[in-house]
């Protein structure tokens, strides 16, 4: 692994220099020489991002589809072209995907999609890391059940071809969409090795009504019954609560991942409360959500949007503030997924971003963590390091002209195969 | 004037040029010698954007106080520095300001603040188009108000000296700042000479409460009963109404400026009702607001916000869909301040932007229009054309190095003389 030098930048207001050796911050302040330079232009560094909850290849699915009620857009513009879609297609959506969220500055995101590998090539060849895990959906039949299982179980054995950079997640979709025993299998397999289990909760009205008329409780309090409620849990939305639900994920410490954009876009039908999780023990985190519902990955543009709709629905512009809503992107995600990217130290990894600071909408620069949750967006981050390599150099990420041409052959390919409106 | 010929764009899925002489479009299709030539890269042209209610040189104080209730913030981090707020600043501010627009692609912004001619210079020298207006505010102070007036004839009658790039407008800010002799001067004189008239129109339930309490009416109402609503009145809010209200804006054909980050910023404790002024004959329009509440002036990232906070208020996804919300931010005040920028013909002004297609976040390009509103920001805008003349080519516009530089120095100076926390 080669070295790296990033010089020329400002880190706690002094100009300095980062050395890097083995994917790890080795020096601060020292230039030594170094296999590769980056020339940090006098730009602050900065922690990495941390995207906690998406669907990347969903990329070849965006703007195909607004302003459509929930059921209809999924039914005619989702999965019919899901069910046909290749592997190449997932390959190439989810390296559309990775160069949006390098240009966003973010290192590590969480997914849930089909086709595990594809998927997980496309990280290890972009260099970022992530959370990887395959969709498990059984509706509730036996025989499917036991193929998703197996399937996991294989794709678990599978992951020594993988380096450090893929994190193998189990992933049952929601509680809607897998049944009691497929939930249950997760809970153990997913205990037995330590492992995180990602899974969408309490997104929207009809499935917290559903499951009180199936089961008599809420989806969190299902959940619990399970025994499925931990500190490797990774709840996407969680934006219907209870009282009950929020004390049940706060003691468990659950990761609670906010995906504004995509509420509001959809209409759930409810506001994340943010400060009731926090406060109960919970970890809030914040997340893009796929592009079919966003429709980008930027999440800076996510900070700002889940700062204003605490606001907004709490009637205090004084909810959410920006430097909370700022680690819920960095520092609460990345001591989940003990990923010490949060602050620029000796030893830490060396993931870091260098911001373009001199930009219209970053003057004056009155507080720079303002300027990143209201002012900026994705076009501020200059340069991108992960573990000690250089992902993206002044807005250039290698590759890039290829995958934004195969990307849109992929989708053309997709929706060509398709008959509908 | 100088002649220029735009080539290698796209215009309704064709690949074509565009030629323009004395501010207008002269020929389409056909490719003449002109003074200046912009390659358009094969970007498809595009109507450019209105921003229909700012406080342009307000960004001097983006990122200075926010998170905090809104009279403490306008106490103690705007209203002690706009006291000592100089001219210069106010030009570079506003100079910093119009970069930003111009980058987002707008070419044409209705401002309201202090120090008009100031404004009025920075827009002639960038060479974008507005509507301007120096606050009046007279506290119902007699004499106060007699000198506001006393500045707004001479304003008025100083207009000569700037091109038509500049219109003219009389700003009461608000009923609850200005006398109601005011504002039945301000009636009065724009009617005489037909001028737009620009105010803040049922921004807080506070606002309406206290004219409950002292006039027994809405806000509205008020300004009917004084006369002053019309087809020349922009009105920037209109959030909290009752249906009454709605009726009388529609029947007026009032310019009803939605600014929905500003709003859920500042927690102004209501939604703007798309749908119903619709309906109601108003003319709803889209803006930033001022850096200060805002903190940017990139109106595709209010585009988004608009079709969002319909979407999650209605409790329905297809609430103000994307087409409708693009027509907010061109067909609506183009309009209604007779600026025929809002399609691309023979004779019409030589006003309009090149987007730059080939960015992540445009791929795969299912639906332009989707795509602006829900996907783009401004870093989508490649170029930018406003009677003739190129005012951004290929995201560089002239002298922004040293707008950048001034503005930040200028908001130093005014930061550093008042001793504020």
């Amino acid at each position: 692994m080669k070295s790296l030098l990033v010089k020329n930048i400002i880190l706690d207001n002094k100009t300095t220099s980062i050395y890097c050796e083995k994917g790890k911050i080795a020096s601060i302040g020292v230039e030594r020489p170094a296999d590769t330079v980056l020339d940090g232009r006098g730009f602050p560094v900065h922690p990495p991002f941390i995207n906690s909850h998406t669907h990347a290849a969903m990329t070849l699915f965006r703007g195909n589809g607004d302003d459509l009620p929930l059921m209809e857009w999924l039914q005619t513009r989702i999965w019919p072209y899901e069910q046909t879609i290749k592997p190449e297609e997932v390959y190439w959506g989810t390296k559309l995907a990775i160069v949006e969220m390098i240009h966003s500055g973010i290192t590590y995101f969480v997914d849930m999609y089909w086709d595990f590998h594809q998927v997980a090539r496309a990280v290890e060849e972009m260099g970022i890391r992530a959370c990887l895990s395959a969709v498990f959906i059984d509706f509730d039949q036996p025989e499917f059940a036991r193929q998703q299982r197996e399937t996991n179980e294989r794709l678990f054995s599978e992951m020594g071809r993988y380096s450090d950079h893929v994190t193998f997640a189990i992933a049952p979709h929601a509680i809607y969409t897998v049944s009691e025993e497929s939930l249950l299998w997760a809970g153990e397999f997913t205990r037995r090795h330590n492992l995180y289990l990602h899974t969408h909760l309490s997104e929207t009205q009809k499935e917290v009504q559903d499951c009180r008329d199936a089961h008599g409780c809420t989806p969190v309090e299902y959940l619990h019954r399970l025994n499925l409620l931990s500190d490797r849990l990774v709840a996407a939305h969680t934006v219907i609560l209870t009282e009950r639900d929020i004390e049940l994920l706060g003691s468990h410490r659950v990761l609670c991942v906010h995906n504004p954009v995509s509420n509001m876009k959809l209409a759930v039908g409810g506001v994340y409360p943010y400060r009731k999780l926090k406060e109960s023990g919970a970890i809030p985190a914040l997340a893009t959500d796929g592009a079919g519902s966003n429709n980008n990955l930027d999440i800076l543009e996510d900070m700002k949007i889940a700062a204003l709709l605490q606001k907004h629905h709490q009637q205090d512009p004084t909810a959410l503030p920006a430097p909370e809503v700022m680690q819920m992107a960095t520092t609460n995600p990345a001591h989940f997924f003990k990923y010490p990217c949060d602050t620029i130290h000796l030893g830490g990894p060396a993931d870091f971003i260098l911001l373009n600071t001199h930009r219209p909408e970053m003057i004056p620069m009155h507080n720079l963590v303002s300027h990143l949750v209201y002012s900026a967006n994705s076009s501020v981050v200059d340069s991108v390091v992960c573990d000690g390599k250089v992902l993206m150099e002044h807005g250039v990420i290698e590759g890039e002209e290829e995958i934004l041409m195969k990307a849109a052959e992929a989708a053309k390919q997709m929706f060509g195969r398709v008959d509908f409106p």
